[in-house]
């Protein structure tokens, strides 16, 4: 059984409740989550965890206030920047604790946090493919093997960059959908069945996988010039696609997660045979997966392939809940699923 | 000291390991948040969790799989609308865990979750504000008084709907930045220091406070049009300034929420003079809050204005990140500060 131990090591005053409060929040997360581990030790370890709010244990004089902000505020940018103390002051008391880890080396990722790692559930069905019923259905179902036509043109067999390529796409519907829902929130006044949390969940485990991919595949400048034409094209077109039909917006993602499960398979099967050399994974995927030190290429793109089907699962449920005619916020939306 | 037990009990078969993990997120995670509490005892207990993934454990037959998907589907729904059993089936294997509270009655709202829950931090300088220095600052602060105007005009001493119609709109920056930003860092192939998640929990926050002020204030017909109408012209209006200078639109920001701070003060004056009166908080604002049962008006309306006057912080903390030239992920983005 893996455990995560977490201590707290705080030169607190008056001013730092709230610093006590994340450090638990987080130590907790850690503690909680370390029960569906395994494998070996980590000791997550939050130090130096200060919450200073300058100039606002005492109310602030705004001459006072004024002068000097610039000042100071520099200083903890240029500190933060460095990453020297990431617990560095600033004028508006923002801070935030230094986290570290078992061997007391710094926490490296700003992307995520300790307590945001899981280990993947491999145990999902990668097999199950939704079956197109009706027109909506068979739309979406051509539309994505249409899009599967170019990048299989463009990408052959060169599995690394095509997955880096379409996780800078895959991010992009579950932002849409989240932000989405939440302006329907406000402008109803109304929850959202936790739905927006739950596409947001989606769009940030997508981009995990981007800055996983990353580490093992440096985008060309044509690479980069395209991503950013594809963003421009795909955030707008699936913008007005889900305002105008969430239902076929949902399963054009639970197909488009279907051929990702594919591609990703694909991506095994030339591992496995050597034609794709089986590297060793990257520090930032055995951070957010929690895999084992020694965790290979393989085991990577393995719980990657995992998330994309939970993605299937979920994006096929919203469109089945809006083919009931009903609204997502009557399904209450899953937690936590990558 | 308030302590927030967890139980789980779980009827759990092969394929539900990931609802242990859940679960236990939940559990560490209110465990961990409950260290800043103080008060009366709450008691959530997460019971009946059950991840039935059907047909996943073992391959599925596609023929198998779309034949009852329909009903198995509208099933689930439809059990899942009537909120008798939120742990109810779907085809696509979605559930959620069955989460109660101390006194057995159901965890009733999916627009948060215990482990979202958090005591705000009060010792907070409220007095604090921002001197415009240059004609960014001093554009950003006359924009702010300027759009003050009406909304004095339109709501005079009506805190209540005042505060509720300008929670829609105090919504909407955090979750247009955030998303620039998580669109950013995938044109991009870099992290974000973390602001992504800062800028979406504070949209976030802001929703729950809207949530809060509705089972407050019912809005009328033609505040719900005027809803729609602000939030047509603000989310559009808000993401070209934020694409064009986030400097300013920070600022902004930090405006907005020092005015925010002004007028729930002006509340709460209203409140304690008995102009408005002193009404039993919400339940939805004694969960998300973890405010003690007989909380009134009075406390909501100070812990809101907490939450903004760090909104405040965090966004002129932001904008001076740029006036210092350097990007957001360059200075590590606060944690969990609503």
């Amino acid at each position: 059984m893996n455990r995560f131990i977490v201590r707290l090591v705080m030169q607190s005053h008056l001013s730092n409740g709230r610093s006590i409060s994340n450090g638990h929040v987080c130590s907790s997360a850690i503690v909680g989550r370390s029960l569906e581990l395994s494998g070996q030790h980590n000791v997550v370890t939050l130090v130096r965890f200060e919450w200073r709010r300058m100039m606002s244990s005492t109310p602030a004089s705004v001459e006072n206030a004024s002068s000097g902000r610039e000042e100071k505020m520099k200083n903890s940018v240029t500190e933060e920047t460095k990453g020297k103390d990431s617990s560095a002051l600033s004028y508006w008391g923002i801070s935030r604790p230094k986290i570290t880890r078992a061997d007391g080396t710094d926490w490296p990722w700003n992307c995520f946090m300790p307590w945001e790692t899981y280990s993947a559930e491999l145990s999902i069905d990668l097999k199950k493919r939704h079956v197109p019923k009706n027109f909506v259905d068979k739309f979406a179902f051509r539309t994505v093997k249409l899009l599967r036509l170019p990048t299989d043109i463009f990408f052959q067999r060169r599995y690394g960059s095509r997955a880096m390529m379409l996780e800078t796409v895959a991010a992009v519907p579950g932002m849409v959908g989240g932000m989405l829902l939440h302006l329907k929130s406000l402008r109803k006044f109304q929850q959202s069945g936790g739905w927006i949390k739950a596409l947001l969940e989606e769009a940030e485990n997508e981009r995990m996988h981007l800055m996983t991919m990353v580490e093992l595949v440096k985008p060309k400048w044509y690479e980069r010039l395209l991503v950013l034409t594809v963003q421009g094209v795909f955030f707008n077109a699936f913008f007005v696609l889900y305002v105008l039909s969430p239902k076929l917006a949902h399963r054009i993602v639970g197909y488009l997660e279907e051929e990702a499960i594919h591609s990703y398979t694909e991506y095994l099967k030339d591992i496995e045979s050597g034609a794709i050399e089986n590297v060793a994974a990257p520090a930032i995927a055995i951070d957010y997966w929690r895999l084992p030190k020694d965790a290979r290429l393989k085991e990577v793109i393995t719980v990657i392939r995992a998330d994309e089907a939970h993605h299937r699962d979920v994006n096929h449920f919203a469109s089945d809940i809006h083919f009931a005619g009903k609204e997502l916020k009557d399904a209450p939306a899953p937690l936590d699923y990558h």
